[in-house]
């Protein structure tokens, strides 16, 4: 069941969210034993918290928390970040072009804070499973905690290596990379991909999209194209709906090209 | 496995993507006993392609197509359409912030020719359904033979009734409506909802997001928020990289909140 | 001339951009006789500045300045801002669509900082002449001390009062309004605007636009539109052009109608 | 004045617009004697139009169209277009940058269908000229046909030449290019200019940027920025608000820089 029945209590190690019902603020929140200090929350009483349910409202001093099972992008906004990260309005499309629900085994280049790990080993369906390759170990690290956070460490793999080099896997349905020389892992992947797979690369600069459009090119994949997203969020007050003054001018732009032929 | 092995043959009912090796045009055919006519592509002889596998080569007169199974956006992309559907820079945010991925349960109101239905069916995960809501009789006769086409059907049922007037589910994780009044459905959908559930509407004006927030914040709806996309994409060409000069101008807006409290 | 001559000097009360040779900061400097101070530039002294001419470099400390005519767009770009001002990305068109080069006679509705009213009496030619209704004694002052300080207060007369009362001139050119109820303006602009003249307004909200519209409608006026703009630089370093990741996600819409039939 | 009092008649040669009552549909129309053609209305009798006065109605068979003097939007809207042309949303921002309305000598490279020089002409105050170099013979004649059209023809003077060559002109306010290579122009351009004097170029592509900007440093140019504009209009029906669905998605992108130091 999606909730807890009634005489159910929290299970030991379930993620949940904890929104402050006053601001609206949320708190991805793993339940414990005893006591425990959450960042923003302060000491938490997680035994007073288990036996709580989805949808009843655990104080905090005098901040009541509503508790809820958390969506993907609820837990993913939650996470913690290092590197410079996939922005939730790209994900998204990753996801969907790379085909993610579909796939048997992606290989990711780039763990980057792991979000695009976080989100990919979500979508996919068991017994699918996520490869990252990642030359830093740190980053690695970094990425392979926010997995774990989210109780996704079985479903991806993120392994120290480098991309660039040749990608071990076989018969990969999809290679997403988000490093800046994605032209040097173009055909590897085409190697490494099943027929009809798809390669896709996430990168800031015009001039990264053409080397990597050439690779592609080069490597044989074939109906490459490139896209860019515009995301505004629209404010609506009584009688006043505008665009938000405030958005995110650029973010990468996505090219993604198929095994075909 | 994702491909077929050597001596693998092709399935009956296997879904396969036929893209012409010249053109790059895609076909989603349907592999079947003996001859059929597939639209496009004149009469295949199917017999002769269940011989063959993916990354082979098939020929009709003196065409060449390339053999591969087909990703989601391929599939939707070749699905037949009769009432405006979403546009596919949406389904994939709607996916997201739908969280289709960890869903149990979702309703959606208006079936349209069935895209949403087709992606939010792939994105979820067994023993996950989709109930989908539509008044139009044709419109429903016609998401379905999509869904079927997908081999989607077991997974979405898409029944005759009005969403306005209430969701008979509970416990349902999303509520998403492509409808002109979403918000005649929001009360309904906090009713459906398990807590911390997620409403999304998807409406091209913005009276309509006025009125459906409302309707919302009304229904006791917390963090909603409206969001939209302008998507480009990007030509490359030797020493020539520019936004296409062709762009879809507006599709719809995104309106998004949680059951929270 | 544009520039001057070998052996002429700097005029009195001549407006000279100083551009900081290292940052490439800019200044706009009223040429006076003695010392005085300017913001940004601390206590100068003007006598040595005139002996200067454009092209010339004034040092300060150990500053270096460019001297050059400014241009319009880094004239109001040095002016100082009290109200919210329309942006540089708008006015541009409002000077195009409201035909200000061609016009006699145009009348402002709303004269916030006057940055508006700066380049339309820039752009307008001699003998026209720009009206402004403001209703605010406070920001009718700063922008005629903004016009004063570009020399362009004898182009444009700022008055106190409220334009939706009506609009006292006739066969005007274009009336612009940057107020927020332009609808209560639109039937005193139809009766001052002469045949073919037009009427523009400057909103945030749609809910604006919309009761806008709705006014020049039934004021008669005719081919009415509204657009809006999004303006987004471009960064270009060596191998790495792309986007500016930061953008003004919105700011007003363009609404404009004739007063035709 | 701006319109003809009461008893004036229409001048000849005057350029007037001809709106049509039911479409909105207008025609830029210049009042010679007896009859003749005019494209998209037939045959008109112009001593019957010369009876008339701007706000009043000329009817054609069964259509009235309404008089009145046209706008610079209007009147560029109405020019024939051989050659690409710069785009209305572009050229706001071109006359704005270039600062054409306080220039005394202008200098275009590449005439296109002359719409730019039309606009800057118009704008440009007396005794300021424009001086634009044209390789093609054709182009020239046709935009040369668009300006004495206008009536522009004293102020834009347009020669055959290549800009890549060199500029004769010195003590330039603004040089505009609208060619494929404006890096060639660059150096010419800094030479022409005067003390922080514009160099504006307006290209399709991301490369076409970064080489101009780069031989723009090379030449000496500073504070360079480069943007581009997305333009959308804004569909108002009763209680139906929304973006258009149509949008361009892409024109040039506008780079500039200053003459200084």
């Amino acid at each position: 069941m999606n909730t807890k029945r009634k005489g159910e209590n929290m299970e030991e190690n379930e993620l949940v969210l904890l929104t402050n019902l006053e601001h609206g603020d949320s708190y991805l929140v793993k339940v414990v034993k005893g006591t425990a200090r959450v960042e923003g929350l302060g000491v938490l009483d997680f035994d007073k918290l288990a036996e709580l349910n989805h949808g009843d409202v655990y104080q905090i001093a005098s901040s009541r928390f509503f508790i809820s099972k958390p969506t993907l992008s609820q837990s993913i906004d939650s996470l913690e970040r290092k590197a410079q990260v996939i922005n939730q309005k790209d994900i998204p499309l990753i996801l969907y072009h790379g085909d993610i629900s579909n796939a048997r085994l992606v290989v990711e280049g780039g763990a980057g804070s792991g979000f695009l790990s976080c989100a990919m080993a979500t979508a996919i369906k068991s017994p699918g499973r996520i490869i990252t390759y990642e030359i830093r170990e740190d980053f690695a690290r970094f990425a392979r905690k926010n997995l774990e956070r989210l109780g996704l460490g079985e479903v991806c793999d993120i392994k120290i290596g480098d991309i660039t080099r040749g990608i071990e896997e076989t018969d990969v349905d999809t290679v997403v990379v988000d490093i800046p020389n994605p032209q040097d892992c173009a055909a590897h992947a085409h190697k490494a991909l099943r027929p009809g797979g798809v390669f896709i690369s996430y990168v800031p600069n015009m001039n990264q999209i053409e080397a990597c459009v050439q690779a592609m090119k080069d490597a044989g994949f074939r109906n490459i194209s490139t896209l860019e997203t515009l995301q505004r969020n629209i404010v609506v007050t009584d009688g006043g709906t505008r665009p938000d003054f405030s958005m995110l001018g650029h973010t990468g732009y996505i090219t993604m090209g198929y095994k075909i032929g």
